[in-house]
């Protein structure tokens, strides 16, 4: 009597070891006293590093959390306040706010903003608009595990992956993206569009002008949309600097006048300031029939008026972002660099990366055969046999065994090193069938340009090999 | 290159009157000084009427909305909590004060509720967990006009009226349900269930005990779902008192013992605390398969963590919650009696009420042909020519023509006085003449049940010919 969504749970993607890892660390929590040999969170990219420029500014701000404007309650005003377009002042902080991440190399229309309950409503929201029941859009592999929820659950559009390997550092190129064109094509499935995450979710990168320009050329030949998830661009660290598809779209020149009616960015405040619970997410399109399909769509999810409020206020306050982002940025870049070089001591390399609260781990090494049950095998014995949750690449729908998502921002630095302990110990563990295995799969390997992404290379050749 | 809903509105019905009046009233709002002539707002069924109570609980309990407690600050743990299923605390103290909203007859367990962003989010979830694309759902009418878009929109779920008529009071009988499922079969539609909302909107009555029994035989019978939408259930400010479903399924005796299994209840904090602008709905489901698929889904409108906060606090003040209800009923019958007696004044009677922010208004009389196309021409000579946004039944898909949605509790008793002169002088534009077509009409009309519903009834006469 219910529904194939309701009954059966397969396109939700909840049996997946990103979610069943979560479970086991709900079980059994580390905390530094009370469980200490509990598991540690390293799957959830959670940015946990700046709540105190928050609180500071709270206490500041005190009136805006008590709902008042110049001592009056704004309390019934935002009681009644459901207009699906979303407070004109904060649309226009946020639009402010994203030209800010980029560097104001572009500007946003706040008529083109349109708010939703987190980035996860963004996007099916998109899919919607976009696409009929039983239409695809691809994907570049890895990426982030909810998208089977997120795009294809309620929507019944479908997902071809776009393969992209460790030989290259998992970039986007013209070829894969044919590849995975035709292999839609032969699925008998029509291609909507092509969405990306950048920077990357689960890779921590940002993407290239290249392959950039290779998307969007990409879009033009096949007359399908470009839908860019920018929720990490506050997080970008490092160089290269962040660009977004809106610049890239900016410095296209083509006869395709309606490209631009093709693309289509989501952001969100969960990760950049750190709020997931206050479920602040937003679409911006260039393209006006989406705007104004998707702001219908937002009624079923809208943004709490009381949230709204908080947030346009502490947004309108420059010289707090702006020492907000800075000083979140560094923070992040420290965890990063302790995690990467505790990784480096026990022998395990990462791409390098300069985004995203997460590094994409190259476990290949440690893995008993070249497969996704070795993986799970790895996974399950750093999982319970080591206390840390790390979401394999498997979850992320990556074409090669024996990468990880090792997320950083969402624990302390002491944890931090708590973790990296468990790791030394976790490769301690394999012992001398661990350096004998290594050997064997090393020189097992054929491809030549793998030989870079493969232990024992130094970390700093490691992390430069892609640039 | 987008989706049919994208790109054409058809199921979304935006270009319903519902929506074209709030669309008029925008452009020129009343206001008592500086637009005094502007077009007042009947359309909207919101609850301003006790603001004053809850800005003076939010006075008592500043430290609620400031996000501390005992001192201190919450906001980390509140900024982090995206757990879709919600705050236990919050949930705790929601199912407490459905109880009290219904009389402590029924307890809910908070294991069978979902949290979602306001009760338009909850229905469409419902549909999405209990209909394919293509299969339907009977609802009676006159029913809320969002239902088009909420029901069916996004689902592909497809609306088959249940007629209801003045004849009865517009009550749902074994008849016309059976009537509803015949003509949904002649449509090759498979039904899943029976939506209603109870108390009614458009009606304000609440479904007695037959009304009910029928349904759930009903369901039982066809072995379908019932979802019950109770979201104006603190509103009943008359007798009868509520009678939810839950109290109806309690008291049901029947070997069919899934039936709790096809029983779900959707309720909100929009109408009964005045407050959509925060977007708090849920759904109660007996079922245990759709409470874990809803928990699911609604990862795609969770509740602001702020948000849950500061309710969880407020409805755990008991005394507050019974003083706040009782006083707020007490209110909103005040102004439901100014207005049924100014419009009694006016000559114009309505159908009797106990419950809503409106009442239903029978302005059959003043057609000038009994057709949707006189009800279109009336409610337009109502909004441009007099200056009251109210909704034609034709919106919520009333099968008479000639009746009307009239809120009253989102304006102050000064406005609604300001409403009723416009009435008046509504009705002395008829002149003669209408003196002249109401004795045409009235005696043109065949039925002999329908001969109380039409005026010149006394409005007591009127009031109680129901009951």
């Amino acid at each position: 009597m219910l529904s194939k969504k309701a009954s059966c749970d397969q396109s939700h993607g909840q049996d997946s070891p990103y979610f069943l890892g979560w479970q086991e660390y709900e079980k059994n929590s580390y905390h530094e006293v009370q469980n200490s040999t509990g598991i540690i969170q390293m799957g959830l990219a959670e940015n946990q590093l700046s709540f105190d420029l928050l609180e500071s500014w709270l206490e500041s701000n005190s009136d805006v959390l008590a709902l008042e404007r110049k001592g009056r309650s704004v309390f019934r005003e935002l009681a009644l306040f459901q207009d699906y377009h979303g407070f004109p002042d904060l649309k226009n902080r946020l639009v402010e706010f994203m030209a800010k991440l980029r560097g104001y190399k572009v500007e946003f229309d706040p008529n083109k903003l349109v708010l939703s309950a987190g980035a996860t409503s963004a996007n099916e929201i998109l899919m919607f608009c976009l696409a009929e029941p039983g239409e695809a859009f691809l994907l570049p592999t890895p990426y982030y595990p909810g998208y089977d929820r997120d795009l294809k659950w309620r929507t019944g559009v479908e997902i071809v992956p776009i393969h992209c390997t460790s030989s290259n550092g998992f970039r986007i190129t013209a070829c894969a993206l044919e590849d995975a064109y035709q292999q839609a094509q032969k699925l008998n499935l029509k291609v909507k569009g092509v969405l990306v995450t950048n920077p990357s979710n689960p890779l921590g990168t940002t993407m290239n002008r290249d392959e950039l320009n290779h998307l969007i050329d990409f879009a033009i030949t096949k007359r399908i949309h470009v839908i860019s998830d920018e929720i990490y661009s506050g997080t970008v660290f490092d160089s290269p600097s962040f660009v977004s598809i809106a610049e890239a779209l900016m410095e296209t020149s083509t006869d395709d006048a309606d490209i631009c009616n093709r693309i289509h960015i989501v952001y969100s405040l969960s990760k950049d300031l750190g709020l997931p619970g206050f479920r602040v997410g937003m679409i911006y399109s260039y393209n006006e029939t989406v705007v104004a399909a998707a702001t219908k769509m937002s009624s079923f999810g809208l943004v709490s008026s009381q949230t709204q409020y908080f947030l346009s206020n502490m947004l309108s306050d420059k010289k707090f972002t702006r020492k907000y982002v800075k000083e979140t940025q560094k923070r992040i870049r420290k965890m990063k660099e302790m995690l990467v070089s505790g990784l480096r001591g026990a022998g395990i390399g990462c791409l390098k990366s300069n985004a995203g609260l997460f590094c994409w781990v190259d476990m290949r090494h440690l893995l008993s055969s070249d497969t996704f049950e070795a993986e799970k095998e790895l996974w399950k014995r750093i999982l319970f046999g080591f206390g840390l949750n790390i979401s394999p690449g498997s979850s992320c729908h990556c074409s090669e065994p024996g990468w990880f998502r090792v997320c950083f921002a969402n624990i302390s630095q002491e944890t931090l090193q708590v973790a990296l302990r468990r790791v030394e110990a976790l490769v301690e563990s394999f012992g001398d069938n661990f350096n004998h295995q290594r050997t064997v799969r090393n020189s097992r390997r054929s491809r030549p340009s793998l030989s870079k992404w493969v232990l024992p290379l130094p970390y700093d050749d490691h992390e430069q090999a892609d640039r």
